[in-house]
């Protein structure tokens, strides 16, 4: 299976061993984002995986090119233009401290001003099998939410699945009539996908699905709904103040959950990417829900213990830690 | 409430990533000190701020100056003589591993060997609301127990409050008559101060305070003795290896505890000074007890997650913990 | 003298070593910016200065304000709105490579979108002796240009001194008529300046004055029909393969040159800025020409040899160098 | 009593702040092996002690030897040919992702392809009390295997002291008769023996020891057979998610264990020999069982609190967190 | 035109900033080798390139493929077998302290023990256009010798241009009969070849060509006897105490030079590929001589102004430095 | 020949890569000193060589002590007492800015307080050929002065060779009768010695010889005074804005000096006593003058090129480059 995604490529900037922006003025520069973890991990799968953004003309650009290409990424289907990079600043939490992270500009960023016309995702469609689009397309500029949209629409023309994420922060949507504009973009996009990433939340808060039923049938519901093939998601929990977590994923028929596992964070950003990375892997594998979702869970939980967004975890590495859990020494 | 503090500044030399010394020649320069820690953590916490101390007149007491003026504190009041600023190594530990600290030669540094005649402490007491007085000043050198019982007899001649600290270590004052010398220093002094931070043990052990009667009355009959507004400290216990922390503050009436709050520490030094700075905050700003000690403790705790003395928090960031202890990321 | 200075704070991000930005993913971070390097400089030759800006209201923001402080520049005049802050990345240049600066969005920076209403500019006339405007405001958005223009309107009525720099890139102004435009803006702003860096080039090409008679004429005419106390700039040259520079002072009657001086250059960049700071020196001291334009020359020769765009020089250390050209070590 | 170890020097290459290899370019270089950790460690306790090796007649050769001086290892004994060191690649682990070692070739370097003609083996016995030997030696290459059993001849004839350690692991072995091979190999060499680490797996699996009796029986057994004073090891468990290790040691006649002691792990790789340093102090000293085993646990505990293979603990550090487990910071 | 490289990767390790192997325990970890050199610069340069080699199947061997996909550099032909790969330290001299090269063991690397059956040539040969082997594939092992020789006649059967570089030095190869034996090797693979890299000093020491006429005659020779079509080369000289390089290339009927260059050298190694990769670029574009010359030698020029071996200049920045020598800053 | 040396170990703290202290918190860490660079280039050239000198007891003290050995001094002479070791800042110098060197209490460091009651002088005597005295024991406290007299005074009785430095500064000398005072102390020890460093500066203003007859007369008066064998010294000098040295040495009979050599420098301190380890190995080897003082002269000229106070190179190296002085690659 080829896999494409579309979606911002991000300079992630953070100072060293738990530093504080002032303590220091050593800086660790990654380039990262939805897409390219997500593609960045299938990559290290094995798989074929591109990327399809717009990235600056400059040096910048070549930069994160050649960051890209590093992780196995292809890069035949990036486009340059403009001369801005979106760029976030994370100061690395510890213990009750919170991880701290400050976006820069990513409105007017090569990527957040470019529409459906920068791409040629007729290419992108007839290339690849599986399209991945991350829900923060729809929200971030008119010039992305075009481009989004136009390629759910291409990749399904092209008979290719579309797999979705919601992505969806009520806290960046407190505008008046936001929240139902977001709601019909979502409910535009939907149609066209096949894997759909999201929470009850998203399905309660976003899309104003009524709570009758079990959460299982209201899952359900939404899938018939739409047409989807497999919804999937995590949840977090804590239990004797260790921070713990549980995937779920669902087809039209069966629901499976994955073990509780522990959570142990050095970086915690880029886990769910992890996640969606190891449900796409069981996907394009075949493999049973249950097989799936353990994979993918195991895939965050070794994505919480690496540093950055991008998780560089192997298939054998998460194989070998499901079937030992203890191992602490390979040699 | 306009504060100054007075006491050394030190340089603090640590090898990167719990290194120790032997096994790196990187090492990383802060510069630090119970005054210093305080009046940087009221600067981010928005009050005006001072340090009243003697630096080198030399490249080294420039560099330091800069580093108090990037915390926020001014430095105004900061006097250049001499050649020498105490220093100390810090290798951090790691589980069992405790952190060592080595001090290098402070009683003829440039503070140590300064006695009143080297400040102007009449502009001192006149331009500020409360004078912090580490402890350690009655105990360096006599030029230093000169300049803070100079200083606390100005502060209270202005009617200004006096902050002390008893800061006392039974194991530094080994030497005979040493420890009934001391007990006249601290006893000389404790009339002029409003706000006191000690334990029962700095009463039982050093102040020979009579054991009868409760803890509390103990410390309340303290308190009625030299007229003193508040009593705070800490408390450090251990839960099923977990470390653990717990404040409590007295006025004339009441007494307040805190939760008993878990400690990750990053790096352990410099935690009492968070608390000390949370404690004058409330007492600023004229909160409730529990709500001081709560904010103080707390405050406490993420200073044990930044690296360094200095407590770079901000009142939001302690208020956000308070309210959502398991926040892990804010963007 | 109080010195402030109207301009943009900007986030320098360097590889270190001369390594190219594929090679390494550890970054430098500096603040920086005209306005910065020369107010750091100014307040390092001990003289009050402030800084004159919008800077974002978040954690970079923040870490802007303590990187200004511990330049030793007042923080009093920042204000702290929006989210962005301009950014640009310098690979350092070595033997023959380039030193090659890529930039950021500079447009939709805090300072970008402030224009006058941002500013409390009578406050800034009032407790200022002299104010700096970088001619970059000139050209760098709507709202800049109109901050710059009334800031200096508003410090003439106030009877304070004006400096201005050209700062005139003819490649950043190609559009049609965008010349004829930036020519109106400098005309508009030059009646309320006393201080002025600039070249022939600006004339020439940029006021498009005639150009007749010696280049000491011209730029005595124009001085005259703008009515200003001190022009100044500097030439580079190049002599058995060693880089050289020298600078010119002109008053309204007495020119003087430096020495032609050698350039070992660490780092180029914010050389500029030094000679500024030097002659602004000169100006405050009411030192003569020639004094003035040596200490200048000689300030910019030293901040080459200075990592980053801030010139941390100190006038002993200039004064050192100019009177022993060859030491190489103090003890 | 005076320390030898012979064994490789290996170049240990890991990177920072438990990165992986393909996200930094920075790594750190310390030299290191069984024998280098043991004298090292006994150096730190303030005894005599050397290595006796082969480095290469290189570069690395002098930086291997100043490496190994530098942690008070004497040097008189090392030998210098050929031109390469083994070395291996140690990528941190944290959490649930395990700490993984790529080993680069061992069997070419300077010490692989020597064999006992490169050593002064009677001047080793003649100058030393004790003699370690790894039990690698045995299946590295046949060089080093003959080298090996010269030595443990040679130290025997001479009246001294050799300490053995299995090191044994099957997975190593599976080539056809490979087992039986080694199984001949330890017989040879256990005869010369009087301090063995090892555990019940390597009497079973490798020495084919019936499993009559008890596990106690078993070992007295073994020990009886080739007139083995001492014979210890470790055992590691989990309780509760935390990593936990336990020391045990047998004279001929008694047999102790060690509290059960928690494992916060810095670094793993290494604590077995902090542990086999622990023994051998308590064998030097006279110690009586429960004390050394306590002691030799206590060490292996910190081993692993410290970067490296190099446990850099001192007598005084042990006994200091023996007696107060909860210290968390000495001044 | 499609470029491929058959080649050793080999790990470089350095120390940072100018400072010896003793002096740090940190090391910097490059792929390097010539053909990832000319690769990497081609690519750099627009052109589709790969390499030919065989990997370790380890970490290493992940990790070097993904340093070579960051250059740019195609990774379908690479193989992965065996567990080694070939290193070498580099201390970067300084002034008059030459740069010290350690090789560590390469003929027992993946790529020292793999003969042709390693490789699928005939698919290399039909996919590209032009083939790079290095001349140190002759001396390096019998397998390599097999592999260099096999490629060559099986890229001559295809009908792509070889290109070929002596990279013969005497110093390795002072064994009897071995200059006879290599003289073969050359004379064996230099009918396959178009594009020779060489000195007269390879023609008179190596190939023994009678020194008879002029130094072009000599080389016209030698061309004409092996059917070469373009022989390049370059010469090292100083002047005034500057280092200075020419580069000189021949075709069948002329020859070019280069104008003299100073040398600023950041980092001496790998200037001698990014030579070859200028040469390429020429042959591909069909360049004039004497223009290719020039490109050739000022890319040298920019590569020795680079940290590492690997040349990451660009076209338009070689040609911005040809136009415009004394530029030293680009925005 | 068995070298010692007697003098202060210091702390050298130095910001990375030209940086200066307030533009970074990294700081590198080296334990230095006239004696220890002696003796570890000695070391480095194969000879035996010890330390005589007293260091703090605590991890300061181990810290230095395991630098020392990694130099491969000696450490068996060394003592530790007392808990504060001197130490000084160097700001390294670029182009015209010179390094700049801060110092830190010297006087109360465990040297500076220890006499000759502090060292067992016989057993320094009795075990080495030739001991160096560095001339700032005579004015760094009254006791380093009682123990530098002491030590020479047993020397001489036990027959050994007493080899001493000038290293007068006037600069520091500057109280009224300080100067007399110093010349007395010069002159009491002068009688000892069999080696000399100084110049005819130390000569005319602090011996205040007269300046009768020429330089050469002067020199060879003076060593017949006192008995030296051997007087050595260097001239500074500058060229085309080259900085060049020039070695010089004098027996009783005659009087070589070194080609005059340019100077690069990397870290311009420390390269004095590469000198006089030069010198010393020549005498330790019999070599006539010339090519003693070529050797010596080389060897600052190289230490000029290495980072830090202590001159890693080794003798082939020395060799390598006076005979091939523009080799600039070493493979």
């Amino acid at each position: 299976m080829k896999f494409a995604a579309f979606g911002e490529v991000m300079l992630r900037l953070s100072p060293p061993e738990y530093l504080l922006l002032d303590q220091t003025n050593e800086l660790r520069m990654d380039y990262t984002g939805t897409g390219v973890n997500i593609m960045a991990n299938l990559a290290q799968f094995g798989y074929d995986s591109s990327l399809v953004t717009v990235l600056p003309e400059n040096r910048l650009g070549q930069v994160a090119k050649s960051a890209l290409a590093k992780y196995g990424i292809k890069t035949e289907l990036l486009s340059f233009a403009h001369h801005h990079i979106g760029s976030y600043f994370a100061e690395n939490g510890y213990g009750q401290r919170p991880t701290h992270v400050t976006y820069q500009n990513r409105h007017h960023s090569s990527f957040g001003v470019s529409d459906h016309t920068a791409y040629n995702f007729e290419k992108v469609a007839a290339e690849n099998d599986l399209i991945h689009i991350c829900g923060i397309s729809l929200s971030l500029t008119d010039a992305t939410r075009d481009a989004a949209h136009t390629l759910a629409q291409e990749a399904a023309k092209a008979g290719k699945k579309v797999c979705f994420d919601f992505n969806f922060r009520p806290s960046l949507n407190t505008e008046p009539n936001k929240l139902a504009f977001m709601k019909e973009q979502y409910e535009k996009i939907l149609p066209y996908c096949a894997i759909v990433f999201g929470s009850t939340r998203d399905l309660l808060d976003l899309l104003q699905v009524p709570k009758t039923g079990s959460e299982d049938e209201m899952i359900w519901q939404f899938m018939e709904k739409y047409a989807i093939d497999w919804f999937a998601g995590t949840r977090r929990t804590t239990a004797d103040s260790r921070k713990q977590m549980q995937g779920f994923l669902y087809n039209r028929k069966e629901r499976a959950v994955s073990a509780v596992r522990d959570l142990v964070a050095l970086d915690r950003i880029g886990a769910g990417d992890a996640y969606a990375a190891g449900i796409l892997t069981g996907y394009a594998e075949n493999w049973p829900l249950v097989e799936t979702v353990e994979f993918a869970t195991m895939n965050a939980v070794l994505a919480h213990t690496i540093h950055g967004d991008v998780p560089l975890t192997t298939k054998e590495q998460v194989f070998t830690v499901l079937k030992n859990p203890e191992i602490d020494l390979i040699r």
